[in-house]
């Protein structure tokens, strides 16, 4: 067989369930597919490709898969910083959002969102905003992989100015992006148990539910909402969302800082997934979700790296280097969240959380093939005696070189092959001074 | 007047007490030194020079300074992870330091670090370990700025196989690099109070202070750490170090992550600095500094990556990244510890606090002309509303283009000028081969 691609000489991390790392090995592509992950003792021997793509020297692994960000929010990156959390939103965040976001700024910010992710070598995305299908129509353009929540809020939002019409929206929404493109999987972005009703938040997850698709909702992140959900149901936020009968195997929590065991618990037994934002979880100064915690009752947990305002970037590999470090100091433990459980996280836990574990988030025949290669001959990441560990704790996301998605080699040699690089940025620059006022 | 180097186009960020930042700024450089830092309104008043470096969408600032590291340690980059501190250093680390510290391995390990750390956008720093003449020799070759303190340990060291020589070695080391480069002081690198006797203490300090250089000290690391203090001396680390004479201007403390309230009046009554290591204190799970309450106590701290193996690598922009979230999380106030600290502590600050304030630390007219110029035309930097957030929040060390100490360019275009990077990568590759074993 001559396949499409032939990548070889690089370790291949493959993230399987062995966990099998390979010194020299190839991988071939065909149709979009992984056709062969095997060791090359014989250069001799390598496969036919119509592309080559030599990795000595390189490392080799699943693309990383952010489980949590609100793309067009690019465009506000470092707008407000260092602030109290209702002084930022209020004054800061939802002004913005309100003089700024429309279809066409929301295509600009969603372009360089994906510029971002993917030079720094994320393939695949769960992401939720308002004027989804602007998003959704770009993401497809980019031909990144993303699961894109249209917004359900309970206030005027972006696009949706009467909040009665909201459902309504999101069911449009889901129709005309099921089954539309192979890149592209429709969700339902319940903003949070304290911005939308328990009516609307049941009513956006039966249209979920019809439609077989993700839904993701904010929950738990901060003591005030804590306090106000408690207050107001009597029940921690997690208690009133299985109420709710929200709680099931297609629902993302995203978050989840203030849960007890209870809740824990809960989450477990309906087999919800959450979504571990750490840096803007620490920047907003929000709290420590208990990620130990979650994955020692067997919760299916994946990285985010939330939206760029509260971060400020898209950077998983940044995002796995504090996720490691902080819960090893928040428990005063060196031996928790170890490399292997982070780089899961972040690459095929982060697939299973949004629903895409049998599709990516490992390199195994039959997945589709996203990829990435990092070139490891730099200081900072030699020697290097572990490669699990190097890309946990030394690689950056620009030491990405080449970047594939569904065998379509999106990065080449640390370039963006098929966006105009230039002009995303000559356009953000210029909206960003009018922002500025 | 001719300068030697007129840099131009960039926003300046200054560091200065005003704490200015000039858009569209010059600075010019004559002799190793800057001559002015100014705005520039028309392109046809360009000053003269010899060199002219195009600072267009370029952020300009002084060059990181890191107050906390172990150079050769480098050739350890994640050779141990995710153990617990005792199985980290006594199966692992102390026996890789015994087997392969040797004089060359020292210089090899030490170009490496400053590849690194020129590359990363640090253009001095604080560091101590073992044949530190070897350190220096090569620091000197690469024209970086060092503080570098040969260790005191009672116990047998790599190159000081008696330690009863211990203070013989350090009195020699420092003689000999006094005054022998403008880029070189000679320090004295006290391990701890855990592994050095009180006698060994003030014997070292003495040597210090007899010719006048700076005395680090690693400090109240972890618990345990403070507890064998506390139960041989009835005393805090911090207590028993001043008990000893040896808090003053010209002692830096580094770590300081179990002190109470009475041992951060010490420091700040005696005047002596702190170096803050944040990530290291994550990764072997020590503990979190009080670095606001430093701070809050007007004590000088700057930031340090710590050695290779506990971090893992030498990058001071993802340092202040994680300082400043993890200072808000651990409090649950997100105004603490904002962008402007955080970039004061690693530079103005951290110069301060290794006795290089009046040289080094902020770009201003007679200072030496250590700076670097950022690449902010890049999808993780745009927009740019405010040059510090996104020095603090987005610029990762692989965004730094230029580098300049003492006014030699040491990299342009994101290439080291004058040394061999590839020789370098490929002799610590197969030094590493050896290593793994």
């Amino acid at each position: 067989m001559i396949f499409d691609t032939v990548i070889h000489g690089g370790t291949i991390i493959t993230m399987n369930p062995a966990h099998k790392i390979i010194a020299g090995g190839v991988i071939c592509v065909k149709d979009g597919r992984i056709e062969a992950v095997d060791s090359l003792t014989n250069t001799e021997c390598l496969p036919e490709g119509k592309e080559i793509v030599d990795a000595a020297g390189c490392l080799v692994m699943p693309g990383l898969v952010n489980t949590h960000t609100h793309m067009p929010m690019t465009l506000f990156r470092g707008l407000a910083d260092d602030l109290p959390l209702d002084d930022w939103l209020g004054n800061h965040i939802f002004p913005a959002e309100a003089a700024w976001i429309n279809p066409g700024n929301v295509r600009l910010g969603t372009q360089l969102a994906c510029a971002e992710m993917l030079l720094s070598g994320t393939t695949a995305f769960c992401g939720g905003y308002f004027h989804e299908n602007e998003v959704a129509t770009v993401v497809e353009e980019t031909g990144m992989r993303g699961v894109l929540g249209q917004g359900v809020i309970d206030f005027p939002a972006p696009g949706v100015p009467d909040a009665s019409r909201n459902i309504q929206v999101v069911e449009t929404y889901a129709e005309r992006w099921k089954d539309r493109s192979p890149l592209i999987q429709p969700s339902i972005f319940c903003h949070s148990p304290y911005t939308c009703s328990a009516g609307t938040i049941r009513a956006a997850k039966d249209v979920a539910r019809s439609a077989g698709i993700l839904f993701q909702i904010h929950t738990a992140e901060t003591r005030a909402e804590q306090g106000l959900i408690e207050e107001g149901n009597g029940m921690s936020p997690v208690q009133y969302l299985d109420r709710l009968g929200v709680l099931d195997e297609h629902t993302l929590l995203v978050h989840a800082v203030w849960v007890d065991e209870a809740d824990i618990a809960a989450i477990a037994a309906k087999g919800a997934g959450i979504s571990h934002n750490p840096e803007s979880n620490m920047k907003l100064a929000a709290g420590i979700a208990p990620a130990v915690e979650f994955l020692n009752a067997g919760i299916t947990v994946g990285l985010g790296t939330d939206g760029c305002a509260s971060n400020n970037d898209l950077d998983l590999f940044q995002e796995m280097d504090t996720a490691a470090k902080l819960h090893k100091v928040h428990s005063l433990d060196p031996t928790v969240m170890n490399a292997d459980t982070v780089l899961r996280m972040a690459t095929i836990e982060g697939a299973g959380a949004i629903g895409l574990k049998s599709v990516i988030g490992s390199l195994e025949k039959g997945k589709e093939a996203d990829l990435i290669v990092i070139d490891a001959q730099k200081p900072h990441l030699v020697p290097m005696y572990n490669p699990v560990s190097q890309a946990v704790y030394a690689v950056r996301g620009s030491d990405v070189r080449d970047v594939m998605v569904a065998g379509r080699l999106l990065v080449r040699e640390g370039s963006l092959a098929a966006m105009d690089l230039p002009g995303i940025l000559s356009r953000v620059n210029a909206l960003s001074e009018k922002i500025r006022g």
